[in-house]
């Protein structure tokens, strides 16, 4: 997906669907999460270093526009970028890609929190500098 | 909560809290639906009479501000108006309120699609009106 | 429901449903614990009250068995009872009731351990004795 | 896994985890599926053939044996074998393995049921064929 360095694979679950036969729309933000953490791996060494750095990454807003469902057993591709690192904050931006087509996407803004209070605290520019080395949007 | 008619009770389940000790962000989206599903109860007949006259409602776009987190155990209001009647769209907006506080806001766009072919369909009138008696937002 | 000292209230989600229309088998895990919380809450000052002291209540062994499902907004009573409780665990029993049917019933065997280790420890005598206080089977 | 012909790739999600720092109870029985969703595409043409001949599959019956927590980004092996067929059942066992530690096992049985009338139904032939074409335990 142009603009998309990275992408997680997510295969539907049966569990992830509802009586109305798609995936339930709070499974997205989970598939989100995921593409997240698997981009965190890459670029920036693991969700686990910032954990070991006595760093949380809290999520403070979350939004999805959802264009078509997504059926049980779907594979799906979960494009993410890093769109901005501001101060305590940056930005994901997601595509929920079933072979080509456009199901839904989205994007997340979060803050960097110390692990025992879950207080604000400047992001740690290794993390700024890591989340854009993916390269950002232009 | 001003301006909000209505408002469902939630407690935190320990299965809702995550590694940081705080509720997963997915289940605020949830929490939401529950909000919906007990104020379609309350003003519309139930989420049931969509279903008994082949309609569906699919959520569209979804929206969550993260103000502060909730914990196990806690116990949270859902306040919940329906904003915006349109075409085949209607809006809900939230507010996760504790004992006061407002921890999260959000809204939900969603449409009426036929159950059959999950296609967009015109809202019913009896189902505007209905959402609308709640009182909307001036 | 005879021998059930306790019973926590459930009402079925849109979101535990799945393509089958009915309840997904792993929320009844999360509908037990529901109960148990709320045991804990009535009988034992609360599973906080656990986390106070640096105890833990893990899960050994889960189990369910499923006889009828459940639907979207069914109002579900678990039942709940403790049947044991020997040396670093004890065991809840479970009943799945909708209006008299018997859905579902079930069991789990927990362990006390310490909450920085994680290791076993031996369960606090207030705990059990709170625990048989709302009466055992016979 | 000696004795099981076939296991599934589950990395734990954060959204997996709980207050406890552990994957919750609950995701296992997800695990258990997911296995079960891919042991019957490789054996038996898929969980869609099923439902493409108005077959469903219940689970009946569930069981997890916790013996060990598994944690945020683990990489598990869920095996699983068919481990009998009888009339209108079948048995699923599992293992959960994270590099060669067992951390829990446990078992479903399954019925087929019509789809539409959720009845019991004989499991056809083919079915369970497929499914003890995998090999069963001696």
């Amino acid at each position: 997906m142009e603009g998309y360095p990275f992408a997680a694979h997510i295969r539907v679950r049966f569990a992830d669907t509802d009586a109305q036969g798609v995936a339930h729309n709070s499974n997205y933000f989970i598939w989100f999460e995921v593409a997240r953490v698997e981009f965190l791996e890459r670029y920036a060494g693991g969700y686990q270093r910032l954990r070991d750095e006595g760093i949380e990454s809290l999520v403070l807003e979350s939004h999805a526009h959802f264009k078509s469902p997504a059926f049980f057993d779907d594979r799906l591709l979960i494009h993410a970028r890093c769109h901005a690192v501001r101060g305590a904050r940056f930005r994901f931006d997601y595509i929920v890609d079933r072979g080509g087509t456009v199901l839904a996407d989205g994007w997340t803004v979060h803050g960097t929190v110390d692990a025992k209070t879950l207080r604000p605290t400047r992001t740690p520019e290794w993390l700024s500098e890591s989340l854009l080395s993916a390269g950002s949007p232009s």
